[in-house]
């Protein structure tokens, strides 16, 4: 299941970026599973990963490599992943399983190891059948070219019901640039740094230390906004990637420096929201908006409270506007000296409950009709401040437990 | 649904405490749904109450007349229950509905109004129908009765589908003294202070103070160890009484104070775990017991994050052993620098994770069997202190999306 009609866009290709593809049988027969990704000598690259302290060993790896890489600009970098196995909770012989695989591409690819970045997502705690995985790079290698987003989208999906895609084109300096990105995801969605696995190419240059503070910003206001069922991945990471060749060059302040920002937040949106939409069991894509908070921090807290409250998502599974579960959530939100007094809320652009209680002008059956749509807005106004904050989030559904119930994810 | 048999034990009576029961038509036919308790002059009472920030008109009146009433030795104190109806996110109106039962309460028992001490539990945000819980108070007057706890346990159920009670007798200085309770809950649980509602009683003597102290130490070590869905309520409370009538008196330091702390813990302990087996749609009954922790918050915050997780929720469901979902849980939890290779991880007495992997003694049939049972342990060691903590939980069934988004509770 999952909400709105599949949309997978038009996929503009980054020039000095490309992707291949093969079926490995790394896990299940006869599926895309490994999915190689080549970023021309001279790109910078800058990744957002996981919180969580159990993180997997390919995490590890990529963080390290691309500490280590940024010195050789010389040589093109290469990004592998594989699905089936997520090589998290694998201990010691987890890290030699993924820098066995770096080395072979490595020596396959004629690059320095510390230009190999690992990614790997699926089932965790089980050793990565290494050799099934090396087995097939060369196919991904010969697979390699500058049209295989659609491919690798494809190629990088494990519970997901659709590929996410997202690009856009942007006239900057003269020159077309170009942003285009991919994600996968379904569970084990609360993204704390980046999302399950996300990559984002652009043809801008952009040096290392601004693309790695354009990919936190970026990534906050997108997929560190979007829940699915609260748990945060022990194999998150999103890796944008500038290979420059578009002739246009992103400095701070500079021309099209707030155009190329924006857009590259719109791709990241884009991506979060289709991985909030393709959530396991998901009937309803539901934004969450808390305005009036003291901080963005505390819209947030209320923010997720709500999203994640079981009560509230059974209650959207259901379309029952049962707004007294919303307020209830609110209320045990770590909020300091909240007056409940103050607090407004709505749904979409009907008020439902305002001090304290019940609006009096509301009537059930407004918020019924609204609670049958695919995709509404709980918004709730707190009355202490100026920030706000969005999320987005999903329902809780029969489906839900069935898929994480029925067999081993 | 609920976990293991239905065992309401021997309600031993509390000399000074009396229940009485009637079926009002609060909200749906022939159900016992208010509940009178009585507690003789000289008692003494103290309570614990939601941190919910949207707390019921009830619950605010509960307080206020706790502090107030405290004075008025010379008066019975009365306590009165409505089921059907929270009157919580009511606003004005529901505080004056609340007040009107009080003030018809104390009419007719011709105390103080502040001796008079409302709860009310059910669906949030609708009107409370005084008229019909007014109605009922006189039945419950003519039916008040030291016997009354079994009947006063099934008037205080809403979603329950149990009577949940516990009972202890011991012999302190020559004295019989009695400790008696009854908890209702079963959705939106995660107490805060006390669970949805419960009810102690007991014939020791205990001055205001002590037994403030006493009860909040009890509720910290019991209800809120316990947790179904997460979701704190609007109109958790836990009221103690004691009536003196035993002769026997509680005095810290003295004879017979530690044995006594300890029985009260237990009942409610008891209580807090009759709440667990009852959760919506359980069909286990988990314990999950965090050790070497540097604090109980942290052991806490660790425990209940795995709790929470509605991943380990439906693997709990499935009796999957799923041990990456729950190092995932502990890995996201809030817990500065934990160092994976010293996390242990036991399902009852099978060592399952060391080392930030699976244990290589683990045969996976062992977790398997394990996890078929009713009832068992996830142990964690995070190898950071000497600190731990106990809490107890459920799992996430198709029931527990059935019965939270097929009517509205």
């Amino acid at each position: 299941m999952a909400v709105g009609p599949d949309t997978f866009p038009v996929m503009h290709p980054v020039k000095g970026f490309s992707l291949g593809v093969t079926r490995a049988y790394v896990r299940k027969p006869d599926r895309r599973d490994v999915v190689v990704m080549q970023a021309a000598a001279g790109s910078t690259l800058a990744g957002a990963f996981t919180t969580n302290a159990f993180c997997a060993a390919p995490v590890q790896v990529c963080r390290k490599h691309l500490r280590e890489g940024v010195e050789q600009l010389s040589q093109a970098w290469y990004l592998v992943t594989n699905t089936g196995y997520a090589n998290a909770g694998t201990g010691a012989a987890g890290m030699e399983d993924c820098l066995a695989v770096c080395e072979a591409l490595a020596s396959e690819t004629k690059v320095d190891i510390n230009h190999i970045l690992p990614f790997s997502t699926g089932v965790i705690g089980e050793r990565l059948p290494v050799p099934r995985v090396v087995a097939g790079l060369p196919a991904c290698i010969a697979n390699l070219s500058e049209e295989g987003w659609g491919e690798a989208a494809l190629g990088i999906m494990t519970t997901d019901t659709r590929p996410k895609g997202a690009s856009v084109q942007l006239s900057l300096g003269g020159k077309t640039v170009t942003i285009t990105g991919i994600a996968k995801g379904a569970g084990m969605i609360r993204p704390n740094m980046a999302t399950m696995l996300s990559y984002v190419a652009t043809d801008a240059a952009i040096d290392t230390v601004l693309l790695q503070t354009l990919i936190r910003e970026a990534v906050e206001l997108s997929f560190n906004r979007a829940t699915v069922d609260g748990d945060t991945s022990t194999n998150d990471a999103c890796v944008v990637v500038a290979t420059g060749q578009s002739g246009f060059a992103v400095k701070e302040g500079a021309e099209g420096f707030d155009a190329f920002r924006a857009a590259l937040c719109q791709v990241l949106v884009e991506l979060a929201q289709a991985v909030v939409k393709d959530g396991e069991g998901a009937t309803k894509f539901v934004t969450v908006r808390v305005e009036g908070a003291l901080s963005v921090a505390e819209a947030k807290e209320v923010a997720f409270t709500v999203a994640h409250s079981p009560l509230v998502k059974t209650a959207l599974f259901a379309s029952d506007p049962n707004w007294g579960r919303i307020l209830a959530a609110v209320g045990r939100a770590q909020v300091d000296q909240l007056d409940v007094e103050k607090v407004y809320l709505h749904l979409d652009d009907v008020l439902v409950a305002e001090k304290g209680g019940l609006s009096p002008q509301y009537q059930e059956a407004q918020g019924a009709a609204l609670m049958q749509k695919e995709a509404f807005t709980i918004r709730l106004s707190l009355g202490r401040g100026e920030a706000k904050a969005d999320i987005w989030t999903t329902d809780f559904s029969y489906d839900y437990v069935k898929i994480n119930a029925d067999y081993r994810s």
